[in-house]
Parts: C-alpha cells; structure tokens; sequence
C-alpha cells in the first residue's frame, strides 16, 4: 500500500535566490514533495502586505534536489495566495517559510514578511511555521539549525497544529542552540528610529534604522530572554487580532 | 488656569487626498489640535509593511480647519514612525486611521493599512483607533458616521484604552448606523482570490480579486453579523500576537 508523500509549499521574505530558502527546501525534499513559491526579489518588512493595483507574474526556476520553484513579482503573502491558485494542484499539508536572514522575534512578528505568509498559510487553515536566525548576513551559517527544523518539521507533520496557531521560530546566531523553549513574545518597541540626510539637491530624507528597546531583558517567558542565552524559541501565534477578553470593557465604554 | 487641548495624530492608508481622512479631520479639530501624517498615494493592503531599503521624504501639504498636514512617500506604519520621529514635538494623545474607503472587518484587520498605523500607535503606547466605512467609492458619503466617531473619539481622549490594545471600528455602507455593538471579528479567509489575464505578449499574469467567505454568518458574537444588519462594530485589537494558552501545548509536542 502506497503511503503518499505529503506536499510541503516553501517561501520566504528575503527572495527566491537567498540562502536560507534553499538550506530549508534542501531539509524538506527528505520529507515530502516540495514546492517553492516565493518572492522575486528582497521583502522584509512587508508584513501580510498585498498587491491590490499591479499585475502577478509567475516565474519558473530550476528545480533544487527535486523541488520544483517558482517566483512571484510580489509580497510573501501573495506568494501563499497565488501559490494555493494558480501553481499547486492540491491543498499543501505544511508550509514553511524562511529561514529568514534575521530576528522575528518579539514585535518583529508583526512587520515581517516571513511571518505574514505563515499566517496566511494558518488563515487558509494550513499548518504554517515560520523559520528565522539571528544573522542578517547573505552568508549565514544555517547548518546549526538542521537537526531542529527537520526534527520539528516532522513532528508537525504528524501532529499539526491547534486551529487558527501558527509558530513563529527564531535560533540564535553563530552557535548551535543549547536547546529550544515554547515561550511568548516579549513586550517591547524600537526606538531612534531614523537616520537623517541631505539630499544634494538640499532635501532632507529619512532611512530606516533604529535599536529594538525590551521592556523585559530578564523575564524568562520570553523568546528575546533565551535566544540571548543561545536556546532556540517556539510562539505559536494567532492571526486573529481580536482581544476577546477586552470585549466586554470596551462595551461599557463605547455603547 | 489653561487646559493644554490634546495632541491627535491622523493617517490612513488611502493617502493624504482622499475623503475619508478629510472628513476625520475636520471632525478631529473639533477635539484637540490636529496634525495630519499619510501616505502620499493609495496604500491599501499594506498591513503593517515598513519601507525598509529607500529613503522617505516628508512633504507638506496646505492645513485644513487649522490642521497641519503632511505627507510621506510610504507606508501607513512609516507615517506613525515617521510623524514621531520628525514631525510631532510631543507625544499624540491619540492616534486616528480613517476613515478608510472600505471594510476592515473580520479577517481584513490583518491586510489592513489603516490598523497597520493604529496597531503601531498601540505599539508605541499611544491611545489608537482605526475607522473604517463599508463603500470603497472615493465619493462614499461619511456624513452619517459623525456623530458616532465624535462621541466614541471624545470618550477614548477621556478614559484611554487597555494597554496594549488598539480599536478597530467599521461602520456600514448608505445607512445611518442604528447603533454599536462591540463585538470580535468573524472567521473567514477570502476565496477565489485572482483575476486571470494574458498580456499581449501572451505572458500570463494574475490580478488580486475575491469573495470573503465567512464561517459564521450568523453568529451575534461577531463583526461581520451587525455591520449586514447597519450596526457599527468595534472590535478590541492586539497587536501582540502571541497565543498565550497554547503555548503549553505547543511545547508537550516540541521541546
């Protein structure tokens, strides 16, 4: 009796041509058909941005040890959406998105584009992890990381995930990680945000920049605690924004 | 003895020209001193994008009823960052989005431009509403919502909200509101997503398009039941996503 492979759909925010995409479909071709849809060129930031007013154009790619690849002309989210129309044949059964060049850890969750998709992936009821390091260098040594994403990978492939839970997982930089903990975001915001210039014409512009400020540097339920101690960290994350527990002191104000 | 009035920051993600942020406007100079930051051209579905690899530039634009106006060339959340970083001398009592041409109810709130900025003046500590209205027309008609986002605006200037919660408020289209009902977003995705063409190079390419689809259309609790029966909603939002009551669940299967 024929077991079928399960198909895993695979993007990403930094493009279709960054390191840490290919290191992620070369770990998943050992678990199931691969696919890969993701963005044409660099997209942090974008968050679960869409393209309302422009065209989409897919793009084939050589395959990489088996993995057929595809590029779109737009964020990672466009990406899932146009991946679950017009390029798979059936509904994937995981997709995973990474391994992103950099933290999206604790607020970053909200402005990443790596993020943006595996919430996508969850909204259309897809188990969906998001896979990060802490190196912002095009060279990030992702070997560290194998052993952890193939070993969760394969359990979430049996297990799934809870509805409407994604996981949002970040490792630390140039190091194998001592370990990995389930915790929550920590609460913070970046701060001195902008670098200032001239331009020669005598405009001024502004260029993003800025540090991450923590509120809680020494809390241990905390993703930014662990992964400065070398630990990997696992939130699971719900696309859904709605603060029930504020429903009804909001009511009492607003009504 | 002089009582300093309040500082409110508007934006939006239609940009600067539209309607909707007009009519907010001139109904905030009614409550506090007004500084207008947005986009300087349509930034719908932008969610929470930053504009991370070119410079923004700051342009400024004739006041309206007292209010001084500017525009950036970029994202919703870059006219929040933006605004405190280089416009504002002091810290907004509140943070306004809106109105918006079009719905952010239900799954919308997390593609959404308009509580992209409302979800960072929540980030930044600030008092945020996104107001949205159900009629995408640049000529939709926002004078029945005026007495609904004086009232609702004067009381959060009044009590604040919940830390680190952001409110996301949608108001039905051609209709006086019959009320407001506080509520949380329905569950849903959007379907039957793209628009197929062929260029006249006979290159295929893909234009965003849809149908919400909701799971609960008859479900009270939710956003999507009033607005189809000419309520407004509120729903409570937090931008921190994390799924506290899971992560224990998570990490029996994980660590």
């Amino acid at each position: 009796m024929e077991t079928k492979r399960p198909l895993i759909l695979i993007t990403n925010d930094d493009g279709i041509q960054s390191g840490g995409i290919e290191h992620l479909t070369r770990i998943a071709v050992g678990l199931g058909d691969v696919v890969v849809v993701a963005p044409d060129n660099a997209q942090s930031g974008k968050s679960s941005a869409l393209t309302v007013n422009s065209p989409l154009y897919i793009r084939k790619y050589e395959p990489i040890d088996g993995a057929q690849r595809f590029s779109v002309n737009g964020t990672p989210v466009d990406c899932v959406k146009l991946a679950m129309y017009a390029v798979l044949d059936r509904k994937p059964d995981l997709i995973l998105s990474g391994i992103n060049h950099g933290s999206n850890a604790a607020v970053n969750n909200i402005y990443s584009g790596t993020m943006g998709a595996a919430m996508e992936g969850c909204i259309l009821g897809i188990p969906s992890i998001g896979y990060s390091l802490l190196d912002h260098s095009p060279k990030a040594d992702f070997n560290p990381l194998t052993s952890f994403i193939t070993d969760i990978t394969t359990k979430i492939l049996r297990h799934g995930l809870p509805e409407g839970i994604c996981l949002n997982i970040n490792f630390p930089a140039h190091c194998t990680p001592s370990g990995i903990k389930t915790v929550r975001a920590a609460k913070g915001r970046w701060t001195e945000e902008y670098a200032d210039f001239t331009s020669p014409h005598g405009i001024p512009f502004y260029w993003l920049t800025g540090k991450f400020h923590n509120d809680e540097p020494d809390n241990p339920e905390t993703d930014e605690y662990w992964l400065s101690r070398q630990y990997g960290t696992i939130v699971p994350i719900h696309p859904d924004q709605t603060a029930t527990d504020k429903i009804s002191e909001i009511a009492k104000i607003l009504e």
